[in-house]
Parts: C-alpha cells; structure tokens; sequence
C-alpha cells in the first residue's frame, strides 16, 4: 500500500545549487531523495512547491512523494534527516490525499527578504542578509511597496528566462519589519515568477536609497518593462518562509 | 605618537577554538592580531575584556591595543576588517585614554544563551542555539532565574580548573525571552566565572524538564558545591552580546 507523504522542511541554502536537481551542482531536492532512499530503500523523485535559487533559504519549503515504506508518517521525518547535513532539516511528515501536488496545489507563498543596513557587515548573520552601506529611507520603502499589492502583470519582475506565459500574479501584502540595522521585508503573494521577489527587492532598496520616487512604482509596474526595475538583490537574503495550500 | 584604539567585535565562534592564543587551534584574537599586522605593519597583541571558549559567539566583544599607526582612527575597523574572514568584524574602532584596558576597567558583561525548544534541530539557526528535544516549563525558568540575582559566591556555576580566589560576583538580571520554539535568555551581570553562563543555563534547563524544583536554585547556589548543579550547557548556544564601562 502506497501512501502520499507531504515534508516541510527547513534549509540554509548558503552550500546549495539550489532546490532543483541539476547536472554540475549539489542541490537540496537531490540531497533529500539521497536521504530517503538510505531510510526507505526506494528510489523515488520528489515534487517541490516551488525552486529556490543557488543560495536562498527556506524556513517552510514543501515537498511531496509516494512512498511504499512502512516506517510510521510522523516518524519519516526522523528517518529522513539521520540521513541529512544539518543544513537541511525535515520539520514535518504528514500523510496526505492521494491527489495532494505541492506544486499544483499551492494558493499562496510568502518570501521574506533581510537587508542588513550597516557600514559593516554582521559576522552572525552573513549568509542570510544582503548588506546595504548607505543609509535607506524605510518609510519611502514602505510607500513604494503598497505600489505591489494587488493583481498585476509583473512582467517588469520577471528575469529573462522564465518560460511562463501569464505573468499576473496577485500580491497579498508586503510587510517591511525594522529593528535596526535589520530590515526585512515580506511578501505575500499568490505566487511569484522567477527572481520576482529579489528585483521587487531590488527596485525598494533603490527607493530607499532615494534613486527611485515611491510613486514611480506603480509605473514601473504599469511599465511591464523589465529595464525599468533595479537591479535583482542577492540570492542570499531570501527565504521561503511558507506554502499555502487550500485547508 | 601611539595612540590607544578600542575594537568592538562581533564573531561567529563555530569554526574557532576560542578567543585566547593557544597552541593547536585557531583562535579570534590570533586573527584579529595577523589581520592588524597586515593593516598596519605592526605586530602587536591585542588584549581582550574577556576570553570565550571554542564555539561561543560574540555580538559586542572588547579588545584594546596601542598603534603607532597613522590610520584614521575610525578608518581602521575597514582596514582591519579587509583582512579578516566574514566571520569575524571589527563593528567599531575608537581612540580611548591612554590608561583604558579592555579587561580591568569592564564593569559588567552581558550574555546571551539560546535555546532551540523543539523535536527537530534548526537547519538556519543550528550554530547558535542548543536544541533541547524534551518541551521545556518556562514559567519554572523564570521563577528559578531569580535566585541567580543578587550578589553570591558562585562556586557552584564554575568549572574546576578555574584559578581566581574570589567567586564572588553580582547577577544584576536574568531575562528569559520566548517566541518559541526559541528561548532566550540574557544574564546581566559584574562578571562571571569560567563556564558560569553555561552551567546557569544548563542548571535551568533542568528546572524546565522538571529535574530540578525552581526553589532548589536557592540551595544550590548557597551550597557552592558543582556537584549540586547540573551539566554544561554546549558553547554554541552562548553569545557575549556586550561589555559595559563606566562612562
């Protein structure tokens, strides 16, 4: 008897090429099927929610798979991450409906981007900030940012190279929490094309900067021109912070 | 013309084996002190307000060194930084009196130990915190913190091998912050013995498995026996987050 197993699972993607399995680089997904091949003996792919880039980080990516293994569900996880580096965690095992799709299934994700806003860059916290040198002006961020809510073609967010043919997306809400010299931004949204996050990212840190006018957002936005965005921020401020699916 | 500078440093201990120069190991201040040569041409030692052990981190640690050097005073963190790995940052350099000395002139220290309360490690936070697997009772750690307070011989929190006479200190405060399943907790105090921080916190990890009645912290501490308190906690977990001076 097969049944569907769902993961959550929690990694530091600083010594990854990422989520995906990929010739040339050592990735997440593949360290997980290694891990649960040495639990279980099956030889199977895993689905993820979604691909992190080489760097990014997740607190709450999922996965999902069939197993044939008899180990107990909640106990998978366990099994799992004996398996693992510690940079990789399974939190959660849990049996789903047979039609579950971690990626098909999934109604929203929320990314949460970390600016560290200091002359200096921090020791602790070096793999999972983006140092900002200069001085931002968060309340121009947090202006410009309600220029994203909504549903938008965000085309002009989008990175060359993305193969999807609609780019409306519908963003929830953008929070930007402060605590000095930490900033850090969350996006909520109903899903995100390829680097969206990391040029919306970008685009605000050129507001805070005072490169950018909060209101010329919404243009940029209207714009659908990728040229007209700022630059995309590094891989490793982001994380995957969680996947929505319907309850 | 010498002049003194005080360095606030900020590392990330995991890949260290401590603060002080030794034989057999890498240490901060060894690299602190190489990195200074290669800033300044000087090959000076550097004398720290206190030594960490392998694996404790610092977010506000203390040095002082004289310079010949003539380096903007404030210039010289990024000079010293350019030659140091990103684990280790020099946050602040300042010139100081001439008679300051890093060590005997702190009047009080602050320490941080974080707990990781959950069945599975933290993939993220896993060179930081100690996990502890059993839930812990919070409101009995806090209610046992308080017997810490106050001014005590604390023989009974000091690792053998320890050579000062005197194990008299002052506890001025202990919080305990949660946003579960990390635990957070600061002690606040004149100063402390080798291992101190550490068997405090292990002592009250045990109170929060139940092992131990939050009142039997009174005894124990009056009883300076080593033997009554409870094991070590692990390096990682200990963060010195500031050393304090009289203004």
């Amino acid at each position: 008897m097969s049944k569907k197993i769902k993961l959550t699972i929690e990694y530091d993607g600083t010594n990854y090429g990422g989520w995906q399995v990929q010739p040339n680089a050592v990735t997440i997904q593949e360290k997980i099927e290694h891990a649960i091949f040495k639990a279980t003996g099956e030889n199977i792919r895993i689905c993820g929610a979604g691909r992190t880039d080489a760097g990014v980080h997740a607190l709450g990516q999922v996965a999902h798979f069939e197993t044939e293994s008899n180990i107990e569900t909640d106990r998978i996880k366990h099994a799992v991450n004996a398996y693992l580096n510690e940079d990789i965690r399974i939190k959660k095992s849990e049996q789903v409906d047979d039609d579950f799709h971690a990626r098909y299934d999934a109604v929203g994700k929320t990314y949460r981007y970390s600016i560290y806003n200091d002359r200096i860059k921090p020791a602790l916290l070096r793999n999972v900030v983006h140092t900002v040198y200069e001085k931002l002006d968060i309340d121009k961020m947090k202006k410009a940012s309600k220029h994203y809510i909504g549903k938008h073609d965000f085309s002009a967010f989008c990175s060359s190279g993305a193969d999807v043919e609609d780019k409306e997306r519908q963003i929830y809400d953008v929070r930007i929490k402060e605590d000095l010299p930490l900033i850090e931004i969350e996006f909520e949204g109903s899903g995100f094309l390829y680097n969206m996050v990391r040029i919306m990212t970008g685009t605000l840190i050129s507001v805070g900067r005072g490169a950018i006018e909060p209101i010329e957002i919404y243009d940029i936005v209207k714009s659908k021109d990728r040229g007209r965005a700022a630059a995309t921020a590094p891989a490793k401020g982001l994380c995957l912070l969680n996947v929505k699916y319907p309850s």
